[in-house]
């Protein structure tokens, strides 16, 4: 398997000679054991404007990640049905919209003129929450900053996180580090995780795959859901 | 000033043996630099059935503080009054009521059947929030725990929090530690905190005035903040 | 096992109408699951000037618990053997001692003078670590703050935690309520917790009985220790 | 100044493209009030083997950034002349090597083989600790988690951190995201952070600049400094 471990899509910006001097970071990569689901920000925001290049819609949907949203919407789909199959906890995060939860200078990130519309952070139907899956609105970019998400995996006995959504160099990328930081193990869903800009998502699945996480192709993480599954049911 | 440091409500459970060993705890009291007013769960449910015993309450309202939440509503009154004429800031706690916002397991506390009505952790009238000032839902006891509380009280740059509400046991004290351990210098406010039982009251003002945070009389407080207001308008 | 919720320690300062209106507390007490036991600040400096009463030593040794400390080594070896037995992993907390590890002013409590000679914060030769023990340094009353306590009981799937320790209305309540807070089940050994105040220590367990924690007598905590041992090694 | 926006090291790798996507977060940067230098291990490990490429030197000392390092010193030291002459507090991050501070697994990255030598760890000469600073010992990547860095920062009133420091795409971006999280302003010194990776470096700091932080020039940096150092004077 450590054959594979750079087999991902930063493939085409790190050069031979980067990857070389991460040899030693190179190890077996795995689910491991007591996952939950943690879907960061799949909100109706991020897919404003259709399946088109995020350079023809940042002018009206400056949140839009466009294309590469869009086509991360089935293989995410495939994903919540094998985790839903094997029946992890499934906990999403989205924007805290509660009007005076906030003294009016704190944000998420620096961006200007954050879009204020709570529709816009419905999670999107898609990959609609059903009875049981917990909601964690969240005021910063990590999913652990602020809300009480790292209790609920204690209280569930959960050790591994498998993490999807959005944007890989922001909320995906800090949620990401804070739960490697609380000693979960840590797998990030490559083909459903997505951002604005494809350097920024590649360099930072790099990042994360070498320091924190195990960067996995989604099939690779639904074949072993399924396993799980199986073993469940019989 | 030093005189009067154990001349608060625990003088009569507390014997003058432990106030001995206790001696190399005391110290000049005072408000601190940079106050925020931060006042835990006055909501309507601590007030259930009027200011009655909690001995003839609690099979109706095992939530109420009776006649200890009642006598405390004018003291507070003054208190809020004296913050907003010095322009401090003003956070409230109350109970995180988002129907998806935990597994079922988890609870603020060990008790069983907390009420699940929404409308029973409004804020009481008496201290109805204002525009600009900020409401932080929390699942635990503290209202630090889970919550953005911290971020927003270093990005106005509070240094000191003054602390009223209930219960002095639980979320009061849990929530003064916490301000305590992050550095804040912590003032509570006597006469502004109640509990459902006395001694719990009496016992855990003494253990935070020891050991984290000045214990304060509500006209000593309240004498401090119009003295800064006073210096403000001039 | 509900009959005995309330036989403890503070049968004899908490008055029967108090108990009564904590009824709906009443629950099955238990030790939970994938336990780790939590030592907090057993250390020299609580034992100083021997098994003689607090009044009597707090002028020459003013964080000694005299008597009480002395009374608690007996079930604290029986409950570290038992702990060893059943093969827990074991964390102590001790005060942190880096002689540039904060700014002047920082503290774990308000109190004076604290001693700064190292060796009085080696834990006690009764319950000296062993190799595999963890240590962990603090600088505030609860052994989560400002530690990385957290990150390993989660990397190890620990969901119980078993606190044992002083002083129980310091550091022991203080960490007890943060083992909560994050989740975990947290058991309070009441014979192998102590304090300067007997009051405090008793209207402690008391509250976090109640509240957060199941307070359980040592021998019931070493019997389900010891079943689970025998399980193991069968 | 919203002009010199961009004018930063990432111009030649990230795209006008995608630079034009992401101007909804031009704004003014600045130093901000109240500032500390944060210093994030800048320990012997990151030097060792001289100002050579890394590729020539990772397979023998597989943590150095060799020239990109030795590069920094002379800005590094710059910017400390200048913290120190405007009295800022001044904290060092460095790797916890207490010899049981942790279960074997518990490590900052996935790396494998990390040197445990304690004296790889100690704060490089040029920017040696004097008396009053502070040495933050962490395991994690950030110099936020398990330590008591916050608290130190609120209880001296700290509402700016000046992040200077290795590596870019590791420690000082972990450490700043948690910072702004925390509700700080975040200033990063460009030619004062270094990473193995240049194009982790670079796009790390874009990411940051774009979501956290105000990346600075260090000319800038220390000309801000300047001046409150002579007000201060004066």
């Amino acid at each position: 398997m450590a054959n594979d471990f750079e087999d991902h899509c930063w493939k085409d910006v790190v050069s031979p000679g980067a990857l070389d001097i991460y040899a030693h970071y190179v190890r077996n990569i795995l689910v491991g054991p007591s996952p939950a689901l943690l879907a960061i920000d799949l909100y109706e925001l991020a897919y404003q404007g259709g399946a088109k290049p995020v350079s023809e819609l940042h002018k009206t949907f400056p949140s839009s990640c466009g294309e590469y949203a869009h086509a991360a919407i089935e293989p995410t789909k495939r994903l919540f049905n094998a985790a839903r199959a094997a029946s992890l906890p499934i906990f999403y995060t989205t924007q805290d919209m509660q009007p005076d939860g906030a003294p009016t200078r704190v944000t998420a990130t620096k961006r200007r003129d954050v879009p204020r519309d709570p529709s816009l952070y419905a999670i999107r139907a898609d990959f609609k929450p059903q009875p049981g899956d917990v909601i964690v609105p969240k005021q910063r970019a990590s999913g652990f900053y602020g809300t009480p998400l790292l209790a609920h995996l204690i209280q569930l006995g959960i050790q591994t996180v498998i993490v999807c959504g959005e944007s890989t160099s922001g909320c995906v990328r800090a949620s990401s580090v804070d739960a490697y930081s609380h000693g979960f193990h840590v797998v990030i869903v490559e083909e459903c995780c997505f951002d604005r800009s494809l350097l920024s998502h590649k360099v930072n699945l790099f990042d994360l795959h070498h320091k924190y996480a195990d960067v996995m192709h989604v099939d690779n993480v639904i074949a072993h859901l399924d396993s799980q599954a199986v073993k469940k049911a019989s």
